[in-house]
């Protein structure tokens, strides 16, 4: 029903002219009959330069399996994180072509994957400890996924020093880096400390006690005494690495 | 045993004219032997417009039913919030008729289901993101429950602004709206400044990490850049929906 | 200069046809020298019923006086809040006519203070105690800039609840309620469950200690167990004001 | 081994007059052979007018079942809160005549349960919702414990005010009154407000969103503008009814 | 104009009868011209056993001294806490008999200086620094112009046991104890374990750094392991005091 | 006195061959006598391509002017941020040459300031509101000092939608956009929509109330749901300006 | 593939001498085709005195696996804490002979654990309540781990003082003290006040509702007034454990 | 008057046998007659191996200078610290020989300057930056009273590790290193993992926005991911120094 006669129905009724009975009538009782879910953003890609990303959490598994037939539908590359088990399973079941990374959580089907990437830029993507990986792999799905070069140097806190130095020669050439720790949240800033280009900080909720779930590293990265080191949300692993491609595209545009 | 009666054993012991023992054999014992668990406030509709709405959370499955039982016995509309799975399996093989929506967590029951509704005023709900969808339903259902017209438009988050304004003549003339957003909460704002009625903001605990479930988007909506958005409690759609209905209301009546 | 010429010698530059020395000649080198301080969104009114309101807070006393002009000159009710001494003494010699208030901190001029306010609308304004008066009189200023009529019940905190129930005629017809309270914001949970209106409650900064600037009773107002509440900013009287006269208005209008 | 004699030997390694090795056969390898983990606080009933209190929750159920025996063993009251549901089987299967309340997960024993307890003072307790019931009933069967009579009337919140002024008698002439409430937290500054004794308010963790596990309802507490109100631990209706009990007590005292 | 009378005005305006003009003409102007600033509680000593204490913080000179007027003219004790310098000064000119303590910074005025106080029961005052005396001061004179007696014991940390437990003859037979304390706020669970009555917890905002304004003191009161303490606002001297006197007064009444 | 000669010191002392009070004749007294505060990090234009850059805020104004001097004498540019009156006042006597902005509160000095810079690269720079504008022009003062074009757009914040609409053009080919917000800080959302650039999202401590100083804006930041967004410190207008610019230069290196 | 010569395609790349889909022939496809998931500090022993420490939350069992075999392989001591039952299992069944305490969740296999340990200074371990044990232990091995004596005094809380004080010989001449409390965290504090070593506090989670998982005990204890108290991370045992055992060891080395 | 004859006052009161106006009589009138503010714990140094240090913050001068008095009186060294500028300059008036520092805000006093003092062990302090230097200074003064050697490292923060890495021979051999950090605090999790004794961490409230007044620099700091890292309140560079010097003193013990 259009708008407009919806609101002639109700002014009639406000006026008295109509009664609410027979103004019920005219006017459809299931707003919700078939509810929509989901709005895509199909222009983004134009916009921003690559499709709307699907934030797996929080969808049922039916929501989520119509957005990616709906993104699918429409052209355009698909990629989704933050899946859970069975969205996961679901998806693998549908599309077994995709690269599903059950560590990184994260979904990708190109609508054409034979074509070659413009693939350019390089991001380097760095970690603390160990269980920082899941996160720093989102960054760096994402990062390939927006089409740059990634580089993955894990374990390399602060507590013992040499390993990070050891490997300067492999990060101090990137266009960007991404650096995900949880607990103190310390690595950002030395690394800040050897780079000229700009460093993603990206906060993990790994640790225990005062760590409150990634907080206590988040603050530090955000107070990080190095100038070039930005932050973003805790495990936020994806945003870390579509900005972090974004930069070494554009230091390799043509 | 009559407040008074019980006062008098007790200045009897105090002054020693009452041994303990004999007063022990005087006194009801049983204090929490029918335990009392609830004080309906049927005086609620004359008062507000609306009976006592119940919150299922954290009531037991028999405290639950006892409630509805009382309700309905005092022949009022029932309406309760936020059911989990088996407080919604008992309530719907004890009311059939009743209307349950599993993904609101809501349930319905009029005393009088064929009766003609005075509903009046239009009430416009908006979501930022797919998640959003279950709160957002509690917030349709509850303008419903209380008389109003309900648009429902999902998924017009501000990423993507497009969808957001060209949908703008489906809120523009609206009584009140009704926004749920959760991450940064930013909907708000902006539908705020392309209205002149007023918004109520709904913060979601959709998001992760620094979305503290939901504080952000709440802390977002309290300071609002828009001079017409009030704000209510995290994942509160009951609420917001309740206000919007009752200006809505007042805005259509004779 | 325009865009597309800044754009066109950059590109020179980049493209090696321009060195950067003579680039920068054809530049603008002065791009703060007439420093822009403000944007008036002089379409407010249009859009939501009322011109853009002027937050004093935060701007130096001659942009102040500018944005102030620029309304003004525009022809629009120019409406400020939350003025500090040295910009109420300025403005009060700039416009001997305009409404200023000490205690609320806010100042009103009309465009044309003669013209007969098409006032309507009952917004009432209550406070738990006195300490709270001067955020609930930039409620009750703001109410009336909006055209709405205003009663004022201070003092009647939940401590001593006679005062209340003794004031209930004068608050129960109203078309909205503002309820203004620090400390333990108790009251609008009080006054929510005696009236069938939405009630907007305004947290105040009022109390020590745990009272954290306005969060215990904020918190308390988010979760208020009556569900005609919803809240605002702590101590945004002019939020409360502003609702609560959208609402009276809708309310009365023909 | 004694402390004196291990000090000896320290100190002989120390001064290189004993190897480390041959100091190790000398030493006790096992300090945590036979592990202690409680250390019973016997004299606490002649100090502080009760014996100690079991908090069961943080206990392994072999744990808890040594300290219910060696308190029995000294012949004293055993009391134990925030049972869970292993605990309270084990108990119940070795203790068949204790007095388990699942709702409330108290457990209390007399060491001679026939005996006349010296009952005196009463405690009234209030909830405001039916979530609120088993931490108010925690609180009872702590002061049933410490030998007072209680009142309990539950389920009388602000927002239907009607509910608590009409049981005003029940509770006004208590010896103290504990107020158990969450959410909003605002029913001790009403109850303070009515009464002239102590009111002890427990604020629960009932609510949802900002209600932030009860402490948004203790910040209510603390700021309560009723001067006779003093505050617990969230959910501790423990506390709250050992000190009511206490002033009761102290109230009537020979 | 009486609301009844303001109530035809709006309606007859609403229905069209009367011209916006007409109708503001007939209304009063003024709503803020004679603005009431205090609704004092008169009836406060019958049912709570007090007057209404005043808060001085938040209040001007003005209002305070009209405050404090209004309470002798009614024939009632004078209680007021938290005075500025400048208040402090006013008062002191206009009432020279007064006991205005500078460092606890109350006022106190009794209607009739002369008369025989009730006076009754012990209340001890413990401070764990020197920095926690005004506020424990605060306590003392609630204290006693509720009527009780009060012994005074500062600076008795936990850092020097023994400066404890050498008063402990002191502080045992009390029959409620108020425990002032900055920094850790250990204080109170070590005496809480020593003694059979009420202990008042009281956290101060002394200390730096981590102390946060008292929040630790507070949450370290809110934990302690000793059952019989409850707690009160920070730097709420003035509610320990009233508390503590009110248990007292209760132990003693004849 | 070199490290080596003062550890021979001590291990004598230890080992007993030098009586404390010969080691204390032959030891330095004076560890502070001459003390250093500051230990320049002179390689950092090496290692970052920038120098260090100066944090005012803290240092006494003979420390900061020792620091100046410092850089001046290794023939580095020198940009110091957040300068307090007297500070500035300082430098500006010592280097009437150098640009010093007052509102933004930054200080530069070129070693040179006459060679022809290598400007490149377009930054724009975006705020909400009036207030945000100090801390925008510290973002763009720190751009250009390291050589990138800047363009100023103030006051476009969400409310008034148009107004940053309008200005579109004006920002969709910047390299980079420092976005700038307090209050609700919901612009970087919607500016992010519509670029594919990096965004600098910097939350100001603009507002008042539940703004917490900027952690409102901050939060809603690290929250934002276009995904090319990353944040940096509350009013860190001088780390989103430094962020921006190296994305800009690298954007156009030969 | 080594940097330099990725480095040379991709510049090839950008200068446009090769295309990108040649280059991409050339550059090894699978950056995590084998990830890389720890990069142990073989040096830490050297350096810190004892080899890294494995947390083993967060790692997979594999990755668990994995380090622990790499640092036998190093012929390392191997230590790690928290593990979960899953782990324990796993690690219990490759190496009978570790030391696995299921209390403490920590594993320890000497490389050559017939080997007589340099084992000097005495560690003394104090709990406050019986629920700080496991926290305790973990203390207790990492001490012992590192080559300390140690003893172990449990539930020795301040409400009952006695206990503490009866225990006192046991703690007086240790090393170092390391005091575990949850709850009120008040232990620390009047432990250090009776001795002249460091006393290492460790707050645990233990305690509900405003212990905030330990929060409140991390609070007391950093504001502790006794001056000898340092604080380390919530339940961190391990880290207590480590730093007392340094400090033993130094007080006795040769 | 003795408690004991208050107690029996009191008694004959309660009893009856005594009138209260009578009784008031025969008790002193002002318990706070001759206000005691301090009981100093002159037993401090034998137990815990230096005298009662002064917390100056929150004394009023005349408290300052009594309890500066006493400790001289009997014989004890005096350590103050936190001094303002107004104790600072009736301090240095009153003891012209004693070692006040105005930047650390120290003030000591030996109460035999010329004795030579047992000084054993290496304390060194790092800072990160220039502004940390004050509570640097702190700590440095107060090892120094406690009778260690120290030496001074300032901003030798992460963002220019060569730095740190440099004065590496100056720290390693040190006893106990106090580090001191704002902003990230990252310094000590990087210096902990490069030696083999305590770190003891000291957070600042250096810094703005999220450093919140040195609670990020205190979380990194309990997060820190080398083992030897404990922590101290925030500015608390006494309580590092205090611990420091303890240690350095027990490994130079004879």
């Amino acid at each position: 029903m259009a708008d407009e006669k919806l609101k002639q129905i109700l002014e009639l009724i406000r006026l008295g002219q109509l009664s609410v009975s027979d103004g019920l009538q005219q006017i459809s009782t299931a707003p919700v009959g078939q509810p929509v879910y989901a709005n895509l953003d199909l222009d983004r890609a134009r916009r921003c330069g690559f499709p709307e990303v699907i934030l797996a959490e929080g969808k049922t598994i039916d929501w989520l399996e119509g957005v990616v037939a709906r993104l699918l539908e429409a052209s355009q590359d698909c990629f989704a994180t933050r899946l859970n088990i069975e969205q996961s399973k679901r998806l693998r079941s549908l599309y077994p072509n995709a690269q599903i990374d059950d560590i990184a959580r994260t979904f990708l089907l190109r609508t054409n994957p034979n074509a070659t990437l413009p693939t350019k830029g390089i991001v380097t993507i760095l970690t603390a400890g160990t269980g920082d990986i899941p996160v720093a792999r989102e960054a760096m799905n994402t990062a390939n996924a927006l089409g740059a070069f990634t580089r993955f140097i894990p374990d390399v806190g602060v507590a013992g020093l040499h390993r990070l130095l050891d490997n300067r020669k492999s990060f101090q050439d990137a266009d960007a880096i991404v650096v995900v720790a949880g607990m103190d949240g310390a690595l950002p800033s030395v690394v800040g400390g050897l780079v000229d280009c700009p460093v993603i900080a990206v906060p993990t909720s790994i640790g225990y006690g005062t760590c409150f779930g990634g907080l206590s590293a988040l603050l530090t990265m955000l107070n990080a005494c190095s100038a070039n080191v930005t932050t973003v949300n805790i495990d936020a692993g994806f945003k870390a690495g579509y900005v972090a491609a974004l930069i070494a595209r554009k230091a390799h545009k043509v």
